[in-house]
């Protein structure tokens, strides 16, 4: 991606491009970059660098939390059109907490820089706007996820899960059961556990390498 | 509180007020109303009317989620000078959950009705800036609340409650066990017998109407 579709890949995002004066655009152009990350590739950590506002172009990035003896907690997923905004959360004074971001397939993003966007920021406040619109939307992303893991009965945070997957992608699942573990934030003993349960019950059947949902209806009825 | 006294009360909210034109002024004065609530008081949920800003001059509110099975998880606490501003949910379009809201003291606020405030937000961008940033704030309160259920065993999360209880208020804690349990997320038996080992510990003394930390030095290894 040259400079030139990387500004016309940005000016699709309108709260953000469609406020910015020719100066501003000309000062974004100077201060992006087109980076690919490789399937597992570390994004962004709290003792890392702090990248920047990450504008995803193809792939998908996971946000999670982990705690000090390696437990991951997924809080969402950031896809194609969207925007990876606690990458910058170290110019971002409203954010008091860490996070980790993962490229979770071949991922293709256009980085605007930390730095960049904090003089930005300061200087207009539709950018400082889009900034914490971006924080409220992961904002409603993570109560969700956290009235999964605080409220529902695991088995039910599965069938919602296999469900999602099964509108998304079709009913074959190429994830590891570790994979789904850490998304559930659950350990991959609980997944296998439960699977072979759902594979009893006739909904699923478990391979070494996929999942199959066999039974759309006996899937939604532990929705 | 007269109006006049509710505008005063207002105009120290700089991120808010200073940024009102006379006219904006004028239509915030027509639109506010002064409210006392009573100690347990329900002042905002999901199922009933969507109360608007709530500015608290006294008092302390707290935020919560509940589950269908009636389990609550305390989620932050509004404190004088600071904003509620989940109680407007029905008007921000970035929120998708709903949250609960009670007075914990007798609480003094200033009450925004939320169709006024949201006719603000759509004309003033320093009004949307400034609710979208009073939710990062409470994203990253959230984020602490999360981390604290998720990865922290809980005689680490009893005692920093009753840490911060003695930095706030001195060495006798007057909360229930089970209010305690509601806001650690954990149930009241939990909470009693962490509460007797802490004693046995020689941390607290535990009677019928309260908890006295004897021991500072010792409730801080905990940490």
């Amino acid at each position: 991606m040259n400079k030139k579709e990387q500004m016309e890949f940005l000016s699709q995002y309108e709260d953000f491009w469609g406020h910015l004066s020719d100066e501003e655009k000309e000062f974004v152009c100077h201060n992006t970059e087109y980076v690919t990350y490789h399937p597992g590739q570390n994004v962004h950590s709290a003792d890392l660098r702090c990248v920047g506002v990450l504008f995803v172009r193809k792939g998908c990035l996971r946000v999670y939390i982990m705690s000090e003896e390696g437990k991951e907690v997924t809080l969402y997923r950031v896809n194609p059109g969207e925007v990876c905004i606690l990458s910058a959360s170290c110019v971002l004074s409203e954010i008091t907490f860490d996070v980790y971001v993962d490229s979770e397939d071949l991922t293709e993003v256009v980085v605007l820089n930390a730095f960049a966007f904090a003089k930005m920021m300061s200087k207009n406040i539709y950018v400082e706007n889009f900034s914490n619109k971006m924080k409220a939307i992961r904002f409603s992303d993570v109560m969700w996820t956290m009235q999964q893991i605080l409220f529902f009965s695991f088995d039910k945070r599965l069938a919602i899960f296999l469900y999602e997957e099964l509108i998304k992608n079709g009913p074959i699942i190429r994830y590891s059961h570790m994979e789904i573990a850490k998304y559930l934030g659950s350990a991959r003993e609980v997944v296998s556990r439960m699977l072979k349960y759902f594979e009893k019950e006739g909904i699923v059947l478990v391979s070494r390498k996929e999942i199959e949902i066999v039974d759309k209806k006996k899937l939604m009825e532990r929705l």
